[in-house]
């Protein structure tokens, strides 16, 4: 049996050791922050406490729709004080790995993306060419010339190298035809992240991970995801914080996404709190693979620490 | 090691009893009858040979889009005489299915599909109430209002019991994300086909596998699939022409759509073409699990029967 987590609600003694056994934490937004458009009491000033103690912040996403700056005003507008650069959301994650990690010789470096304008922002930042994404000139029913154009490849762009998908309100068929098309020619197969559902309104719509998959099924191919539980999110958080892998801590509220991700990039510890997805129920069952350091009911929990 | 099939090309007296075994051919299309847009040489003669002798003639095709009606004039622009009720179809199959098999009992009764106009010609004529489809009102971008009456139920039809998903060439994040909420609300899953590609203009587009595979990321669901290699569409099959299944033989390029079609369908025969996807090689290889009972090179290699 895995062990337990210290359950860290109400002893601050143990949150006093806690925060020293950790530099960097990154955080988890929904359901750990604020739940869809409701900010947790507390969660101003939890995080003002960490970097009170001077503790550096990361809100880590995998919302792919979204750049940083677009992600800075989200947090604004629920009323979390924050900086560009300690954000990292899925979109960005695409981008570095792109340009600082895959690099693709020119010309055959461009990316057909398959997503919203956060993306674009992300890889035009990077200088990484692109295509696709909102281009209005591909929001349309498919043609009788597509058909023919993509067939014979006069319609494609032979520098595209990288198909990158993430979550795209305007999927349609000529955008996976196309995609496929790419990727049949040797473009390599990323996604943003792998998401299935978009919590949204108190309920569900088709996330990243369901616009991806169309493609999936169609080349029998995973693609590489950049975004939580996978580890090549990870590298690009280590690549540009240099963070200590030993001294840094994953809040979060999903033990599949979250915690798993902390714990598959042997990060110094994770945290769960319980005002998301996750409950006690799902560690302490027979046979839980993914297990957290510790676990608090709410985030807000953590004020209880004594006085430094 | 499995039985190897016999080989009836330029074998006359072998052809004849072949023939003398079966009443029923049933016939795959693309790959059999023609490719593409290229009618194979000696294949309506060969048709007539079978009709001359008193066989019955099925058109079994996975083609989702299209009615019997649509079928037939393609059937006709090919070449090939035929007749409305020679010709079983995925749309047909799963309409059938619904009106006969699932009966589900009113006002609960209505499909929500996601498809082309032939779905819904189909269910039509059988008497079920649909939605969706070839509406124009669902062609278009999701509204933050689409969000929050999709989440409130008040953008969605109570009486919806069943999701029915073939290939769509309009297919949108807003129809992903109704057919998820119906889904969600307990409508039973259906599908036309699963074929992950849609052969065309001699390459590949997204099938109608990749239509639905969405709706089976977000659910974790496997719809009921009507189309071959699916047990429903055979019974769907028998039951309309009262076929007796020993005196039936299976007729296709593929063997892991049509070949195993006929062999789980228990039919009294499967016959092999060498004129689409599958080859020889593939059944001759160790361990292949779907091997025909009988192949050759082409359909028209079948004329050589002997004069009866």
């Amino acid at each position: 049996m895995a062990l337990q987590p210290k359950y860290l609600t109400g002893d601050s003694a143990a949150i006093n050791e806690f925060f020293d056994q950790f530099d960097v934490f990154l955080f988890d937004c929904d359901g750990v922050l604020w739940s869809g458009d409701h900010l947790f009491e507390g969660t101003v000033e939890t995080l003002e406490l960490l970097r009170a103690r001077g503790k550096r912040v990361v809100f880590v996403t995998n919302n792919s729709t979204k750049s940083r700056q677009d992600y800075q005003k989200k947090l604004t507008a629920m009323g979390i004080p924050s900086r560009v650069d300690e954000i990292f959301a899925s979109a960005y994650s695409s981008a570095v790995y792109i340009a600082r990690i895959l690099k693709l010789p020119a010309p055959r470096n461009k990316v057909f993306v398959v997503g919203e304008s956060g993306i674009e922002t992300e890889l035009r930042a990077e200088g990484v060419p692109f295509l696709g994404g909102t281009d209005p000139a591909l929001r349309r029913d498919i043609t009788p010339e597509d058909f023919a154009g993509l067939a014979d490849g006069s319609l494609l762009d032979p520098d595209v190298g990288v198909v990158l998908a993430g979550l795209d309100f305007h999927i349609n068929y000529l955008k996976l035809s196309m995609g496929y098309q790419y990727l049949r020619r040797g473009a390599k197969f990323l996604a943003t992240n792998l998401d299935s559902t978009l919590p949204m309104s108190h309920t569900f719509f088709p996330g990243a991970g369901s616009i991806s998959v169309p493609l999936v099924n169609m080349t029998g191919e995973a693609p590489i995801a950049l975004g939580k539980p996978s580890q090549a999110m990870m590298d690009a958080i280590e690549g540009k914080f240099q963070l200590d892998r030993a001294r840094t801590c994953m809040v979060g509220d999903r033990l599949d996404t979250d915690i798993k991700f902390g714990i598959q990039g042997k990060l110094g510890g994770t945290l769960a709190v319980l005002t998301g997805v996750s409950t006690k129920e799902h560690w302490e069952k027979e046979g839980a693979e993914v297990v957290p350091a510790y676990y608090v009911d709410k985030l807000s929990d953590l004020r209880a620490a004594e006085e430094s």
